[in-house]
């Protein structure tokens, strides 16, 4: 009998999705990381205090986000903690909602802030019999939906409706939910930015869709240029393709641009006339570097023009991964849905109510980021001393390596204006391409072995986001410790004039 | 234009779908307590004290288990924690882990068992930076699977490897990710038991699939018979299915058998023969109440055969939302993968890390809940008096259920097993199936849908899980609180009484 199971045999979708951001470069250092003792060591000991080891931050690492499997990059090397202030509430306050006994006890007032107590309090009574191990509502717990919501609206200037937020494990799930929606056959495309963040070329693929590609323009800070959306669409149409919904990553990632007000008006305007859905992947929406940008909902702008819920369906993505808090592990997030009939919301609550719900833990987290301290709370001078304070070290950090790649033979990088990267091209050397080819792998991706190999630095490849064909690219985080950053610098530049001796042309 | 995203145009296999845990009688009883205000006091309070507020127990309450949206019935209503033990434990450790920042302090002594304190130490240590806020490995922190690993060990008796877990949100998304990885169109079969949890008929929809059902038989108490197996795998093939895999459920749910250990054999090598891959959902393996009874894995049984990895590709699927623990809102659990080729493991490997990882706290819980105290700690005579206790009062429950069910008019009962359902078959009047068809109700949604709005219990009709066409029947859990078993038993006969008066033939 043939194998039961082996590679020919199984979902061909499954077979061509990718996911770089998780692909061969990670797996190596992963591999290199859990192989340490093989290694020798001085890679080691670069291994320990600089790459990734996946899952290894904290947010409460003062003044400094942390890296980890996602934003791979960077590891800080300690686990330092501040002493006050929101963030360290946040995990104050998920203890105290983990174990609810420990309110009933005195010496707590030593060990937790008042804020975070009285917190704790407030969002055990949201929650049905205080019980934060119990299944919630397959859209999460009404209670914080509701502050959710009340978040959303103090955010936009806009109404938002508990009913419309359906809480999710991070972003990711939400996205496949709204693919599963959509995608009938590979007749139907989404219309997706180059480059994109791979979850979506891999969700539409695992769903069997067409990705319609859109090309950010690199030359302009990559802006996203309604005319190119306008001829990418033509094109798909004409091919047969039923263009069924827009992606828009604002800020981008890989890309770290932040939108012009002007170009999300033109966007749902757009959407709205070519009757596509806008998914707005809206999770970098803390992370705001540039001093002339400032995000805005796609909610508000759809909300300024004056469009109700007849007009465009809308879906945006937030996630408790990314901001100035950055708590990727707990896997809390949400999408708000407007714009669809009774009927179409039936059909996302059925799918969302198949895995039950989401974790309680992450629900808790995404009600707190939506609310954090206020003006006229006591903990608010800190918490906005501490966001502000790390808002402003990302920055510093991004402009750093920003200046840092610019100076190398070759790499041309764009200004980080919000999220958490940079997307270096690199103009590789024609004997570089060769000996890639040679050895089987993209260019850019044998470049960023050849680094990770050379320094335990670890980028992903720009062939993993998607790219304008013959030209090169790395994705960078921004998220080293600020105080590692000239070291890093200085490894690379070695790193880089190393790898251009041997193959400049 | 055409709407754009209308029910009409949306994936037909989201149409297909049909999850009935969550369906019409549970958010008629999710409507009615959100609206309990326009309610009659007498059905809010009982709304308040006796049926599902999803999302409504906790597991710390003392010598009860509780309800939740999956286990929809009954609703504790208060909160009452128990003082010490494995379970207490639990959340305790899960909030040290939350803010590591205690262990720090020396008060946490008056606030912490000494158990909990050592256990968080131990979990943190295997966190790379004690940051249980970063992302993870895709398939889990290493550290927590190789415990888990060494749980199923011990457990069977034969040796586990954690490179074959990944942990995951609960063990929903597991079982989506074998429907993709298998599944490539509506040719492909999976073989799934009827009465099943429709977890299964609703993700083999949804990935297009076609479900080969083969049917339990009630009057052997839900017996799995090879021969019908066989049967019904024969007449797929000559309908030109390739069936894939076999679901089996152990113990049952809705049904709460436990299968014989020869059965167990039988089922094994029938895969082996067939080529199909074993799919256990062996999410209640602690919940076993018959004394002529035990659990066995079915990665046990399959060793116990002599077969490797060569033979049999088999997933086992476990939760901590199950057990004597409960932990449903948490979302931890994993799959333990054997008998996969090394690339197709990549390919389950891609899938799971599209979704970057399961969220922490699961993970943590996962590794708890599969490595409770040993007979030499200190806890140990807590915990066992504690599991015993839930466990032998969750017996007592299902053995007063029973009882009285198997008193009514009209309705027969097996015992329950395992697991933390009954699953009593109802003989409805023709008069009552009559006025069910004029309601355009199927008739045991009829039934449960009165049964609700006159007595506030919520119980979820067998139509929603499949049964004998021409059969009805509901399930019903044990969870309900012991102490108000009576006055529900009470109420359920009352209910009963009147329907049977009312539609008598």
């Amino acid at each position: 009998m043939a194998a039961t199971v082996a590679v020919d045999n199984l979902n061909p979708k499954v077979l061509k999705c990718e996911y770089a951001v998780r692909g061969e470069i990670v797996i190596h250092a992963q591999s290199a990381c859990s192989n340490s003792c093989k290694l020798n060591q001085d890679l080691y000991l670069l291994m320990r205090s600089s790459i990734v080891t996946l899952g290894t931050h904290n947010l409460l690492v003062s003044n400094q986000l942390h890296s980890s499997g996602r934003y791979v990059n960077f590891v800080p090397a300690e686990f330092k903690v501040c002493s006050a202030g929101f963030l360290h509430g946040i995990s104050q306050v998920l203890a105290l909602c983990d174990h609810p006994d420990l309110l009933k006890k005195e010496e707590i007032k030593t060990l937790f802030s008042a804020d975070s107590i009285s917190r704790a309090k407030q969002i055990l009574a949201l929650i049905p019999g205080r019980a934060t191990g119990a299944y919630s509502h397959s859209q999460g717990i009404k209670g914080l939906r509701d502050a959710i919501a009340s978040g959303i609206a103090s955010r936009d200037g806009f109404p938002a409706n508990a009913d419309d937020i359906f809480l999710t494990d991070g972003a990711s799930p939400g996205v496949h939910l709204m693919m599963q929606l959509l995608i009938r056959n590979e007749k139907d495309g989404i219309l997706v930015p180059i480059p994109q963040y791979p979850l979506y070329s891999a969700s539409i693929a695992l769903h069997g869709g067409s990705l319609v590609p859109y090309y950010l323009n690199e030359s302009t800070g990559w802006g996203l240029e309604i005319s190119d959306v306008k001829k990418q669409l033509e094109d798909a149409r004409s091919r047969g393709i039923d263009v069924r919904a827009l992606v828009v990553i604002n800020p981008g990632n890989p890309t770290g641009q932040v939108l012009a007000e002007e170009n999300q008006y033109d966007i749902v305007k757009f959407c709205k006339n070519e009757g596509l859905v806008l998914l707005a992947d809206e999770v970098y929406q803390e992370n705001i570097y540039a001093d002339n940008k400032k995000f805005h909902s796609f909610k508000k702008i759809v909300r300024s023009l004056g469009y109700g819920e007849e007009d465009l369906p809308l879906v945006s993505y937030q996630s408790v991964s990314k901001g100035y808090y950055g708590e990727c592990g707990k896997r809390g997030g949400y999408m708000e849905i407007t714009g669809f009939s009774a009927p179409v919301r039936e059909q996302i609550y059925k799918i969302a109510s198949v895995n039950l719900c989401s974790n309680i833990t992450g629900q808790i987290l995404a009600s707190l980021v939506m609310n954090p301290p206020k003006a006229s709370d006591e903990s608010y001078a800190s918490y906005k001393a501490e966001k502000d304070g790390i808002l402003a070290s990302l920055a510093r950090r991004a402009k750093a390596l920003e200046v840092a790649f610019s100076k190398l033979e070759g790499i041309t990088c764009n200004k980080a204006e919000g999220a958490m990267y940079l997307f270096p091209q690199i103009c590789l050397p024609q004997k570089a391409i060769e000996a890639a080819k040679a050895a089987n792998k993209a260019p850019d991706a044998f470049y960023a072995l050849r680094l990770l190999e050379s320094t335990g630095i670890v980028v992903v490849p720009g062939s993993g986001f998607g790219q304008v064909p013959g030209t090169w690219h790395f994705r960078c985080t921004i998220l080293p410790q600020e105080e590692k950053i000239p070291a890093i610098i200085s490894r690379f530049t070695v790193f880089h004039e190393t790898f251009m001796a041997e193959y400049r042309d």
